[in-house]
């Protein structure tokens, strides 16, 4: 077995049935050197626990997920969306402080649906746009990067109503970069026509937060949220993509994140061990270093 | 119960489990004035039979569903594809020629998705540019308009490599507009933040071939193929995109295709009038006439 890729990150939810300390420690027996934790396992651990574990780890902080959710209208329900993504804000800050150097303080934006019971889509966008602005102070006091996830169209409804890169370019292009960048996943971009070009104008904008390798594969789940694969087990040719992300001067940790309950009902270890396997396949060749 | 919009067309999808003469007979009986139909049944039914119970019904001819499917690479089986879509395209000439006046000589081309095993997205692309190029001067000999049809990007491997209008028009562009047009439909397109710019420049370009439109309801159906809904029934906000096709000048017929198996367990009467009625609150306000 090779050694995996120096750059190879694990995010919790390819192990989801994991404690913060179990997933800290699966991925640092494999010899990875970056993890990116949920929120839920971080605060049933406990935030500064869960930052003393990380820092005894050794392994570096590559995001933190996640927040958003924050397209309901004005009321109770937006304040307590806005508040919680402060709090998240807050976690990013001190997980990624206490990560090993390389860490960064990224939070992944996940922006949320149309309301129950709303059409009304260019208004949930707009929406977006204003808590990304009520939030971009918070988050620049703390060195936080926000980074808006674009999702695939078939979670347009449900999940986020932003799903190309250039949407999400285009609200963080009113923001510092380092404040508001955007998450670029290979299973929510790879059938756009632009997404090359996308690719290019982030890395010129300055505004690749993360990057994040994950298969796509038909028939798709009948839960089409689990659908996710291990890279090189799908469609998705990585190289276009990758090689594009890398011209950028992007140099940090890539996370593979899988939502799939085939990999959840694997041993954490051996999910783990098929990531790394995966990733040098799939994905490694088209990287520098 | 109102009288039919008089632009309402019935796709026999919404229909399945009818013969074509039972479709044209359900549809005529509901005074309703254009049809679609499918190939399989036209078939089964006989070419000019099928011919002969639409000049009797008195319906329009609205689209004729479906050919593509060729993304194959060079071999027995893309000669194949490209046979039976020049039979599609002989069909469609004959089915609209039998209709009543205002029917459009139009096949609906579903492009096809990543060939079995295949990573190659722009390849399969390509070879969709390709065999339009093939079909186009077979198709314009006998007046007919090839409407390609891009897909909701949760079909681009399994389905159509075409997931936006930009790239159906693109591909249009080296084309006679009169024999290389577009199929809107809002389940498809729903999503796409350029969808509006879409629809105006298919416009300017005269590629408009047909508008469909259907509802978008999440969760999907587990097979998600068949999670199209009666408009009104979803999340689809027609206003827009119906307001934008019609400021082209785009007086054709409108069609109504629902795949979906509560629908197909419907009398296809039923179906029908839901159709009627679901058109009528959802779509029809936004037309001229």
């Amino acid at each position: 077995m090779t050694a995996p890729h120096p750059r190879l990150s694990i995010n919790q939810a390819t192990i989801k049935h994991t404690t913060a300390a179990q997933a800290i420690e699966v991925t640092r027996a494999a010899g990875i050197g970056a993890i990116g934790l949920w929120r839920e396992q971080v605060q049933e651990a406990g935030l500064d626990e869960t930052a003393k574990m990380l820092a005894d780890s050794g392994l570096r902080y590559s995001t933190h997920c996640r927040g958003g959710w924050f397209t309901a209208e004005e009321g109770p329900g937006r304040v307590a969306a806005l508040d919680d993504n402060r709090r998240a804000i807050d976690e990013t800050a001190v997980l990624a402080a206490a990560g090993a150097e390389g860490s960064r303080p990224v939070l992944v934006l996940v922006v949320g649906g149309l309301p129950e019971g709303s059409r009304d889509l260019l208004g949930a966008r707009e929406r977006v746009r204003d808590a990304v602005g009520q939030l971009a102070p918070y988050a620049a006091e703390r060195g936080v990067t926000l980074a808006l996830e674009p999702l695939h169209p078939m979670y347009a409804s449900d999940r986020s109503v932003l799903s190309t890169l250039d949407q999400a370019l285009d609200i963080a292009a009113d923001f510092a970069p380092e404040t508001v960048g955007v998450t670029i996943d290979t299973f929510h971009l790879w059938w756009d026509p632009d997404v090359i070009e996308g690719i290019e104008r982030a890395g010129a904008e300055g505004r690749i937060a993360t990057y994040q390798v994950c298969d796509w594969k038909t028939p798709l789940e009948a839960d089409n949220l689990l659908s996710r694969h291990y890279p090189g087990d799908g469609m998705i040719d990585f190289a276009d993509m990758t090689r594009a992300v890398e011209a950028t001067g992007y140099d940090g940790d890539i996370e593979v994140e899988l939502l799939n309950q085939a990999i959840w009902d694997t041993e954490p270890a051996e999910a783990v061990r098929r990531t790394i396997a995966g990733f040098d396949v799939a994905v490694a060749p088209y990287l520098r270093a």
